[in-house]
């Protein structure tokens, strides 16, 4: 079975007109998919609202108690059941999920070393017999990004994180092919140049671009990432806009592909 | 297959420690069973908070935009994934939906006549195919009082009626209890006696009851309904207290059953 995996993040969620142009995208690709998502921005909005300010530490977000009430509202209530009618709405038999449903995503609150987190989990265990099942019978798990510990605690849980542990899960028998959606059209040479994309990055390639230091700071957990997935039998990992998905589906080199060897490619 | 539908209201969601006593008793629940909830204290709470004032007409919520999104959140999001996270906690593999999730089920805003309901649903179709694969599977279907139109709108809509039209469609092809849990022990003769129970009812008696005034008011469309429920087929319709519910599963008569006629019990 070949199973694309969607990551979408919150410069596109955040924006409805952008998020209903995404999904019909999303919904002309073809074959067997899943969509995961965060929505960080709007879950910070309504917090603010109920009088609950974001915490953050060294740029990462601290769950308390209430926190993780609101991103489970915003992310598995309001966006989810959005995201989710309107799929419906272009005949793609989406289902809405946590990583808690059918035990999707079982995870482990995050042990306190120096910061204490609060409730934020990290993935232990991945259900790929329901996944299959459900991609099997022609359905489209949307996944928000909250997971349990099976002991009844929901834990808010990084979307990126989810999406490659999904498909490094689901590899070990299928064709699985992951497509990180961003807010740049890929890895670029200069920031500050949309054209300047990077669009094969090799386990070579990227020694090299670290070393020029084209490759930096927070994009080297992002391929970190993509290259653990790849050594786990994840077929291509691809980093780019939302609205390039579809050409990037088609093996247009719209944004940057991440392969093990060059020689994958062909 | 026999399947058990429980619905559940304001009177043990809205209180965290009910709540789990009643998904400790769920879980104990023999056979095939479907949860449906919906969380109104709880939504108009957070409403308040965010300066949305529930709006009420006829003892009806109105259902505006901004009070959909706070629905959506609580019903879809908050309450929907708690349940189901306490569900995994008990070894019970709960899965959580609205009716958007895997078209569930279809329903249509309610057309306006003097009273503009706003974004509430009207069910018109089931999906049947759906329940069953689920259920077929050992999976536990949470279903939150949301529905969809199939045309990208989420839609508000009645908890009490979700259970009885999972019920109908079920019972065509199962055999199929439903259960009402809500805050009085029954249909009492006597409103301020919980041990004037009336343990049976019958269309007989229903009339009867009637005639003589012991059931009036909001009974009567609950009692409607559920006779409706069993003129499609439904195999019996309880109602009583969300703590008797596992007494009235082994067919102890700790509430009101409600059968086409008598001599179905036997």
């Amino acid at each position: 079975m070949n199973v694309s995996i969607i990551k979408i993040g919150g410069n596109v969620i955040d924006f409805p007109e952008k998020l209903d142009e995404f999904l019909f995208l999303f919904s002309r690709l073809p074959g067997k998919k899943i969509l995961v998502h965060g929505g960080g921005i709007l879950a910070s909005k309504f917090g603010e609202n109920l009088g609950v300010m974001p915490q953050m530490v060294d740029g990462r977000r601290i769950t308390d108690r209430d926190t993780l009430d609101i991103v489970t509202m915003v992310y598995a209530g309001l966006i989810n059941k959005q995201i989710v009618a309107k799929l419906q709405s272009f005949r793609q038999n989406a289902l809405g999920m946590t990583g808690a449903d059918g035990n999707l995503i079982r995870s482990n609150k995050r042990p306190v070393k120096t910061i204490d987190y609060g409730f934020v989990g990290d993935i232990q265990e991945v259900n790929v017999n329901l996944l299959t099942y459900l991609l099997e019978d022609n359905i489209i798990p949307v996944i928000s990004a909250i997971t349990h510990d099976k002991k009844g605690q929901l834990l808010n849980t990084n979307a990126d994180s989810i999406a490659s542990e999904l498909a490094t899960a689901l590899a070990v028998k299928h064709n699985v092919n992951l497509y990180y959606c961003f807010d740049k059209s890929g890895v670029l040479i200069d920031e500050k140049n949309e054209n300047s994309i990077v669009p094969l990055i090799n386990e070579d390639i990227y020694a090299e671009l670290k070393k020029e230091e084209v490759i930096h700071s927070g994009m080297i957990p992002k391929l970190d990432n993509a290259f653990a997935a790849l050594h786990k039998g994840v077929n291509h990992v691809w980093i780019g806009k939302a609205e390039n998905l579809l050409l990037a589906s088609k093996g247009k080199l719209s944004g940057t592909t991440i392969e093990k060897h060059r020689y994958d490619l062909y």
